[in-house]
């Protein structure tokens, strides 16, 4: 078996470094065909893994990214545990990136740092999300790396997402372009234009434009939006999901009555809390580009983060990045 | 006191016209200082009202508005009841219009059969939300009629509600502009210019960009967007906390131990419920132009209409109309 490389960034992360450590340590013990590079402290990490491991190499950086700035310029000029961990990837040719720190930096050091997949003019920020009624994900792209957008950076992800939905989940999934309206008449000129094209494309199980109910109710498997729109959908579902759960809690813990009906509810309501908690959906995915990128929740700990290497390992197993990358030139060919 | 009318629009409800026509009815007799011109089939209303009333005008009109269409002059040309109700209210100069009609039809008929307010370049679709935590309502706007803005448009539109907000709920209320995150650099142009000039503006509580979490915990009163984002804001929301109700129901009646929970919790579930019961929330404004324009919810009951009448009552004795003018002169002559 091919042994692949993991570059892990530990720092900017809310529990500093020590879940991280920890993730690492139990990921490299069991995947002994994996090599882990760690990027951290090097005195915090020698002193927090248990023992040394032939798999584990640690890279020395102390510094945490600067708080999230629009100049790319100065998030370059400064070292990061971040920017090392991408300059290694492409040092080293690694297989792929987790951290867990700024979205918008790690989004701007991949973009540069790592070359794109043919065909696509710009990476998409992608969560895994877990269905409300379903047992399958739902793959939303972008997600917030980019605001202003074209219509064909929607058609590019449609057909991306399309591959890697069926090289991770195994099949076709259903895909639609999320706007206010399901009308073709409806929304910005982008989501427009995209629409009209995609509706000719016979490779892909294109549904329309699709709007939020759609989603949530499970009828569409990926949605495409631009970055602005799938940002604000993505944040206000979580925090909708988070805020109407403390709102019950309040409920359940007002009365004596009400918390007797909680103790009767509580294990079918952690079984729902679980299937919405950051550390079982996994990491989000910057698509795209040549290499697996997968930024982990900025409140990771250990079961986050041994989630994310898994996840990175799932795909690396399925040979993500040559599907992808065959699945793209067989529809670029076809579409000629 | 000053009789005031309020013209109505009972088709394009899913409900037809019976459940418009008990809630005309019963407004119009508790409320004799107030006309109802309503509009719809007059058999049906004459069939259906229990008795003759002094203060309701009957106008016989039997389309309802076809089916939504981007183009303008087709719903023009086409006579239906919603477009005869705003004939009437230009031609008689009415006070105030209510429909539970196709929003995109409503919308574009207003815009073009109704002057603008001074200084107000665009209409804006104004939900009035609940608050998950609090008691206050939330003003949203502009919730889809607007689809491509400027920024004077955001500005206007804050503007707007503040002195809207005031006069109906007698605070001055908190405003932020929607966006994918907070910093100043953040988001499409038009909203960085907009927020860059409301910083400057003295006469308004002005919070800068703003989250989806902020709405939702209860930081803000008025959410500023444009129509694109502001229609996704709301469609999320409301979807999210139908559904997450929809699966914890389904949850109560899986087994016999939950529905013992389900019994015990009921009352204060009802309560959480009916807050955000679209009933209780009323119609949403279109606001901006010279008139108070109401659109009532597509499935309106007979409750939900009367509700929405009250809502209408309760700006006409408040001097809605009267206020937003005032207060927008004297914020333009401020600015100057």
């Amino acid at each position: 078996m091919k042994n692949n490389t993991i570059v892990f960034d530990l720092l900017n992360n809310d529990n500093k470094e020590i879940e991280a450590i920890k993730a690492a340590y139990e990921f490299a013990s069991k995947n002994s065909n994996y090599s882990l590079i760690i990027v951290g402290n090097q005195k915090t990490i020698e002193d927090n893994l248990p023992s040394k491991l032939n798999n584990i190499e640690i890279i020395n950086s102390t510094n945490i990214v600067k708080k999230p700035s629009e100049n790319i310029r100065e998030i370059l000029a400064h070292e990061s545990s971040m920017l090392s961990a991408f300059d290694i990837l492409k040092e080293r040719n690694a297989d792929a990136i987790l951290s867990s720190g700024d979205s918008a930096s790690f989004i701007s050091m991949a973009a540069l740092k790592v070359k794109r997949l043919e065909n696509i003019s710009r990476p998409a920020f992608m969560p895994v999300m877990p269905s409300l009624y379903l047992d399958s994900k739902i793959l939303l792209l972008d997600a917030g790396a980019n605001v202003e957008i074209k219509s064909n950076y929607l058609e590019e992800w449609a057909i991306l997402a399309d591959a890697f939905y069926k090289s991770i989940f195994k099949h076709e999934p259903r895909i639609g372009i999320l706007n206010i309206g399901t009308e073709d008449y409806k929304g910005p000129l982008a989501l427009r234009e995209a629409n009209e094209s995609l509706k000719k494309n016979k490779n892909i199980n294109y549904l329309g434009f699709i709007e939020p109910e759609d989603i949530i109710v499970g009828n569409a498997d990926v949605v495409v939006s631009d970055g602005y729109a799938g940002n604000l959908f993505l944040k206000t579902l979580e925090e909708t999901v988070i805020n109407i759960g403390k709102v019950f809690k309040n409920i359940i813990m007002s009365k004596t009555k009400n918390k007797i009906a909680g103790l009767l509810l509580k294990k079918d309501l952690t079984k729902f809390k679980e299937k919405f908690d950051y550390r079982n959906v996994g990491g989000a995915y910057l698509i795209g580009l040549e290499k697996i990128i997968v930024k982990a929740h900025g409140r990771s700990d250990a079961q986050a983060f041994l989630g994310a290497l898994n996840q990175i390992k799932f795909a690396l197993e399925n040979n993500l990045m040559e599907n992808l990358r065959n699945d793209l030139e067989q529809k670029n060919k076809k579409e000629e």
